[in-house]
């Protein structure tokens, strides 16, 4: 496994490998503190690619004001460990002044599909991560990139930007992977103090009712869902909900309390945001009415 | 030469070129209605490419309400004999549906160099061009795009974009073409009635006497030039200035009236836009202290 922290040392590598016709290039962009997660994508990319890159790099301008890039946890001796445990080719870890050596003035953004869920708590958000992954696929020239569904609304984002805008490259959304009582890995889980971490249990939880629910004929509209999402998570004294909605995906668009999930045939995306003193933690499940739902 | 309309089958065709080691591949990106200024720049393509590619798109998203996207005059049989003729490999001729199958809800913006000149005149239109432009990176991948002079600040805007992105092309800008009398080229030409066209000679004018006035010591700084442009173009009753400015390049920074170009080591722009009638027109030349300016 080799270890780059320059664009034009990860180009040459990268123009030796595909001289040497290594088979399709997979990229792994992750912002380090590496979890079980992130390994499940470095798992499915090394079944299809021949080279496996995965990057490291806690990206300052997906963070605004007042979040958490300066305490955002890193550990990279450990990354590199599991990297070198799933195979992976290359690892990607430049600095901020790699990535910006000069104040950035160009910026992708993505409207409509970011003016809610996250996209409306984090102003700004979704064009850091548009621009840096647009900076990464352009460094990499990937066959593939995989992306973790936890962070669903960026899949959804990502996917439209490529779409858009003719990028070469084969999104791969992977499962989100949980704890066995069902927290939704992070690496921010690792804020949560013990008693955080116990109620957090209500994000999971209230999918996976939601599911039952809907399963068992007691919840059929959009309306009914969120209601019970809510009210599920509300059992949390520590929980303060920033959203928990029901939207057609990928389009994201949203849908009326009086929309019948089970009667149609689009795919809707239960979607929550909820804090916990200092600490957001996400959380989503889709519901597919023709194929079943997605299990939390 | 191959002219081809399809995203996917110019894909598959520059795939070939590739694999058959056909050399570097160079872009022409072009509204079409093509003129010896465009033809300049497929010959230095040819100079220094294996394959040279021109696209021919009237790209509707560069153009604001009111601007001339419907009238923009095409000829595209005598684009193509022209392209022949300069020994091009393959014209990329798409229809607004192919480069737009959905409405895009992704846009590239560039800031602050493009909130002036005609950036301030054309609100949109830069977001427009960097992002058709990157649309067409993407889809060649080119190993060198050639633009034209005429369009400084898009020079400017694309070697910026070209930079935050990462974006892995050489931008080579070529040189303003002229008829003998000093207009510079461009397919708007065709626009003007004749006593405008004859006017029209005081743009190249201002800029040709405002060089001499800089050798002979008779202009020293921005504001005296900026004066001596104004002056010169409106001895035209026809012309209408929409700016005559003087600005670093490529930054594109103010500089005061007091700023003694000819005292400084930075590369200025005088640039113009003037409108006759509704036909609008632009021309810039550099002023280089070190090396002596380009010659109008």
């Amino acid at each position: 496994m080799k270890v780059i922290r320059s664009i034009a040392e990860l180009r040459s590598e990268l123009k030796d490998r595909r001289d040497t016709d290594k088979g399709p290039v997979g990229l792994v962009p992750t912002m380090g503190y590496l979890h079980e997660g992130h390994a499940s994508l470095m798992r499915k990319a090394r079944e299809i690619s021949g080279t496996v890159v995965i990057s490291i790099f806690v990206n300052p301008i997906q963070f605004g004001p007042g979040e958490d890039y300066e305490t955002y946890p890193r550990d990279e001796a450990r990354d590199l460990a599991l990297a070198d445990s799933e195979g992976v080719d290359i690892v990607f870890i430049p600095t901020v002044q790699e990535m910006y050596p000069q104040p950035i003035k160009t910026k992708i953004s993505v409207s409509e599909i970011t003016s809610l869920l996250c996209g409306a708590s984090r102003p700004g958000h979704f064009d850091g991560v548009t621009t840096v992954v647009n900076k990464l696929f352009n460094i990499v020239k990937p066959d593939y990139a995989f992306f973790g569904m936890k962070d669903a609304q960026q899949v959804a984002v990502i996917e439209q930007m490529v779409q858009d805008l003719n990028l070469d490259v084969t999104i791969v959304p992977c499962p989100i992977i949980r704890e066995s009582d069902g927290l939704a890995l992070s690496s921010r889980n690792v804020y949560l103090k013990p008693e955080e971490r116990a109620e957090a249990l209500v994000l999971s939880g209230s999918l996976r009712t939601a599911q039952e629910a809907i399963r068992q004929g007691q919840a059929e509209t959009a309306g009914e869902i969120r209601t019970h999402l809510r009210n599920y998570i509300s059992r949390s004294p520590l929980a303060d909900i920033d959203y928990a909605e029901v939207l057609t995906f990928p389009e994201l668009a949203p849908v009326e309390d009086s929309y019948r999930i089970v009667d149609e045939d689009r795919t809707v995306i239960m979607a929550l945001a909820v804090r916990f003193g200092r600490t957001r933690l996400i959380d989503n499940a889709l519901f597919q009415p023709k194929v079943g739902e997605s299990h939390v």
